[in-house]
């Protein structure tokens, strides 16, 4: 079995977005490593970033890994939009494609405690942790759940998306969409020029100045700039289906955890009511999720640590591909486990 | 009289590219403010930036600036490709439009030596400076004809052009051409589609993470982040024609004072001969530009002095919009012409 295969489905019946749709007969694809304890207090939730997929977080899970299995009960959500999880590509008419509904990070992490409780009958959950919209998901599920989660270790991400990263954002979007075989959504193949478009902008975003300056793409397996740029970027989104990059960019231009139901758009607010022992790692030269927002974050968490992970790779420090960023992210979340 | 026509041309005939290509009957269109002086000793030069026009400079010039017109004489060359000089949008088949050669730093600073020389006897150059590939031309300048130029401020721009600040280029030229009405040049009207996605990707690198966050454009008259994105960046590039912006792109890209003739490719080398008094001024939070390329630079060439914008405005700290930014740069051109 491929590991495209090798998940479980949680079948959420109809879910209402907070913008209002009805999800019929929404699917939570997750999967889980380890085994949870007898008094359901090892689990721990890792939700997926911008186009990943449950295996593109498994670098995190190991032995001797913070999230070591023989120890934890980890569960990996495939975020909605994904390609596993209900999204637009695999949701038939008349909510299919184009017409896919907006998705919010709560609508993911109000889904997401839905399989924690009815499935598992978890009430506590040791830690959520995630890389980039993991991350915001991490955020998402300490205000809206704040007597459930006792940890977060949001790394190279945000509470609430910042202007400037809406901006990033407005860029690829409009990269992708200004090919007309994308069609509004409404393609019958994928619109690949749009793609390479959006995969060669998302480029120099991905990774920092100084990531690029010292060649270290060279270091990956990629014989020069244009081999990186074709070979990782456009082999990257050639792999997605444009309108779940669609939904999930909607999902992440609007992430903000003031929109929980409650706090009626006050982020600051929001982060105030957190309980979860935070601990915050952007990436030192990070472009589009910068040291100095987290920062602002942080100051709003009532028990929250900043650490900036010091690394070159920008916003990749968090991909899980790069050792020394590895180590440092492993190191932080144990440290946290242990408190 | 417009300013679209207020200018003089000088006509250099057929002119042989570094490339290969002859551009035949080349036009440099150029404007100059203030008198030559006698013993011609007062003349600068301030080569214009990606897609502007000499009039986009003229925030530089005027009574008690450092570009005074009653002290100094200015001349402003428009870059080739910009539209007024010779450009794929004016000239006539078989060079015209997607068949345009590709055009170099040393091409365009080569045709405004012939300006200064040729039409006006000078000699000397008091200084040379720009934003951004005026910055680039700076360089150029002062590498290509060492005896002639004084003194240099390049701002916000760079002597060879980095691999990341490729790679944003690709981007922004990935999102122009993924619209078909391009046609790989040979289009009946503008590719309007590619050139708004274009600007949306370049929003995000024109202006710094804080200069969004501060939401900095509501001071400058737009009512939101939606009216800044088709007000100032869309209304930007829909006044530009593709196939020009694709001509001065590959300047740019290609941008490396070591690929001046004598050098053979040898930048450290070419920085090493410079004998300009040099001051160069990158922008704090350049994100394409940023201050510790500039200070490799600073370090090959024997009398610079590097001095970083204190400013949020990103790379258009050097546009000439800011007042704070604009008097950092005068001061300290009017401190460097004091040497």
């Amino acid at each position: 079995m491929g590991r495209e295969n090798d998940y479980e489905v949680f079948a959420a019946g109809d879910v209402v977005l907070q913008g209002g749709a009805t999800l019929r007969d929404a699917r939570l694809a997750y999967k889980t490593y380890g085994r949870l304890n007898a008094d359901k207090s090892n689990a721990i939730v890792c939700p997926t970033w911008y186009s990943g997929r449950h295996w593109d977080n498994e670098w995190m899970i190991g032995e001797g890994m913070a999230l070591d299995p023989d120890t934890y009960f980890i569960i990996v959500p495939n975020m909605l939009g994904n390609g596993l999880s209900t999204s637009p590509s695999n949701t038939p008419p008349p909510y299919d494609r184009g017409r896919f509904p907006n998705v919010t990070f709560y609508d993911n992490v109000a889904l997401q405690h839905r399989l924690v409780t009815e499935r598992f009958g978890i009430e506590r959950l040791a830690l959520v942790t995630g890389w980039s919209m993991g991350a915001g998901q991490s955020y998402q599920w300490a205000v809206a759940y704040p007597e459930t989660v006792e940890r977060i270790v949001p790394f190279c991400g945000s509470s609430v998306t910042s202007v400037h990263n809406k901006v990033f954002l407005e860029g690829i979007k409009a990269a992708l969409t200004a090919d007309a075989a994308w069609n509004n959504g409404w393609y019958a193949t994928q619109p690949t020029t749009g793609l390479r478009a959006m995969a060669r902008v998302y480029a120099g975003w991905g990774f920092s100045q100084a990531f690029y300056w010292n060649q270290e793409y060279t270091r990956l397996g990629f014989s020069s700039l244009e081999d990186f740029l074709v070979g990782f970027w456009e082999g990257f989104f050639l792999d997605r289906d444009a309108n779940n990059l669609l939904t999930m960019l909607w999902t992440w231009q609007n992430g903000d955890v003031g929109r929980t139901p409650g706090f009626n758009g006050d982020t600051v607010h929001a982060l105030n009511s957190i309980k979860a022992k935070t601990l915050i790692l952007p990436g030192g030269k990070d472009l589009y999720f910068p040291p100095e927002d987290e920062k602002w974050t942080a100051e709003h968490i009532p028990n929250a640590e900043l650490r900036v992970i010091p690394s070159t790779w920008g916003h990749f420090a968090g991909h899980g591909t790069n050792p020394e960023d590895v180590r440092f992210i492993d190191d932080a979340i144990k440290e946290l486990l242990a408190r």
